[in-house]
């Protein structure tokens, strides 16, 4: 059984991650974080945590947790993942994995070197519809073109941190577009080089609203991230077009609904399945030895060069060759 | 009355377009011309032409012919859009318009100092769809994405002139590439820089089977077209995401077929109409004085810029910008 405690509990984590942990097989939840303590004990409350912090410190000191997961602010990710790998806690590290990919291979190390767990929670990777994708993809002949669109009308108050650059290291790129890039490289493979273009569309952020990026892919093929906070709803997510035929899949919330998969005349509905509670039962598989993880803090830390390259590309106006990156 | 005469009568001309032209209201057919005599005699017969040739200089220098329709191999479209030009003679020229922005430049300038109306095919813009489409684009907000894929599987025979890039230009971004970018800056205006990756996923031949451009335009929006001759049917050809709704535009032949257009949960169907027919009738009220050209020369030389800009993007891995072009 691993004992979670969640640092930064509000949020996403409230909302979707919690939920998910306490069903999960081989999970409980021992303590939740966030900065306000009424709020901290009423999450716990709510979710049935015997324990509740203001301070990451307490759920790292905490000797009852087994497994941290940080889903704090990104600038925060370093810092609390290199803190669980010190306490020789177990990590699920929220998406983008740090503010660049120097930080996210120092991350990567300290885990290795404590040897603890480290997994990014890239959690369209554990959707039921990425095995029924795989098989659909073996009819498709040669990749020519695949697209992932995450398009949502999301206005942000002001002073949120994801709108300040130092905090979350970038917007609506860093934040799903992360997601849109893993799940290109999770399907088709490595990137040998990146383009993009960022810019504001709908609201007059210091972070990008709007990112359109282009890939190669070492085996290829052509592939493109499509991401925007100001556009209102997006149809198809992922289209997959090779030589033999295409395939669409449809979703207005990826993550939590049920993916139609639509190919040669063919539907396959795949039903949603749990996210969270998929990760939380597979990272105790993991940690007892039973599988390999399915997300290892090397995916996150590729995604970061991906995306350091597009950030890259897109204000050098080049294309940028991910294996030229500083790997420091 | 415009009486037409063609050059490069077989293919697409025999097709598509001589059946356009003879509905026209304002388009008597007078002469055709391929290099075969007696296949020039037998399109005249079926046409009810009255002239057959096998030299563009018969169509060039036949009294009876108003105006020429350029619709050989791209590299001879300078030589005979100068000749039409010297005859005095209107001209319609198959798109792409020539083998590089220079060429374009010359013939725009040769029909304006010979005071005859110069037109390029693209007659996407003479669909019906675009009259509906420019109203629902008044509902999307802000441009954020736009993008056309036109994509079908078209092997080819060894030693088509297609395949030569000295006489072709290129592979499927100058053929129907030139169409996609066409639409894209007809209905989204100048384009501010351009970058594409270009490849052969499908066949082997020495020109590019697939192409993925990326635009920026002047008015902020970006823009895509992705071109293949390696991916069996497209579904959706146009996309627009906007600030306020997306609208979507299905046809599997857009030139041939109705376009079939949602947005925002409702559906327009707009029939088909014959292209060319209208391209011709336009271009008799053009001549006649009563309409400016909705194709003007400058449009196709202004594509063959975009067209360079994504080549050069392509060859050197950098983002081009349009209006650094060479003019010359």
């Amino acid at each position: 059984m691993l004992r979670w405690g969640i640092i930064g509990a509000g949020g996403v984590a409230k909302r979707r991650t919690i939920p998910g942990i306490i069903k999960a097989k081989g999970a409980r939840l021992r303590a939740v974080m966030v900065r306000d303590i009424e709020r901290a004990e009423s999450i716990a409350r709510k979710f049935e945590a015997e324990a509740w912090y203001d301070r990451a410190e307490g759920v790292l000191e905490d000797p009852e947790v087994d497994v941290v997961h940080v889903a704090t602010p990104v600038y925060l990710h370093r810092e609390f993942v290199l803190g669980a790998a010190e306490a020789g806690k177990h990590v699920l590290c929220e998406k983008p994995m740090a503010l660049n990919s120097a930080e996210a291979e120092e991350m990567v190390e300290a885990c290795r070197r404590a040897g603890v767990v480290l997994m990014l929670a890239f959690v369209l990777r554990f959707h039921p519809g990425i095995r029924a994708l795989r098989e659909i993809l073996n009819e498709l002949g040669e990749l020519v073109l695949a697209r992932v669109q995450l398009l949502k009308y999301a206005p942000r108050r002001p002073g949120e941190w994801r709108l300040d650059p130092r905090l979350s290291g970038g917007g609506v790129l860093m934040d799903i577009g992360s997601h849109a890039l893993d799940l290109l490289s999770f399907l088709f493979g490595e990137v040998e080089e990146v383009w993009a273009q960022v810019g504001n569309r709908r609201f007059s952020w210091p972070v990008e609203d709007t990112a359109h990026v282009g890939l190669k892919f070492a085996g290829g093929g052509f592939g493109e991230a499509f991401v925007s906070f100001g556009v209102p709803g997006m149809g198809k997510f992922l289209e997959v077009y090779g030589t033999k035929g295409s395939a669409f899949v449809e979703a207005e919330s990826p993550h939590t609904q049920g993916w139609r998969i639509t190919y040669g005349g063919k539907v396959v509905e795949v039903p949603p399945a749990d996210l969270y509670r998929e990760i939380a039962e597979h990272l105790a598989r993991v940690v007892g030895g039973e599988e390999e993880p399915l997300v290892p803090g090397e995916a996150g830390w590729y995604n970061m060069k991906v995306l350091e390259g597009a950030y890259m590309s897109a204000k050098e106006g080049r294309k940028v060759p991910i294996s030229s990156l500083p790997v420091a």
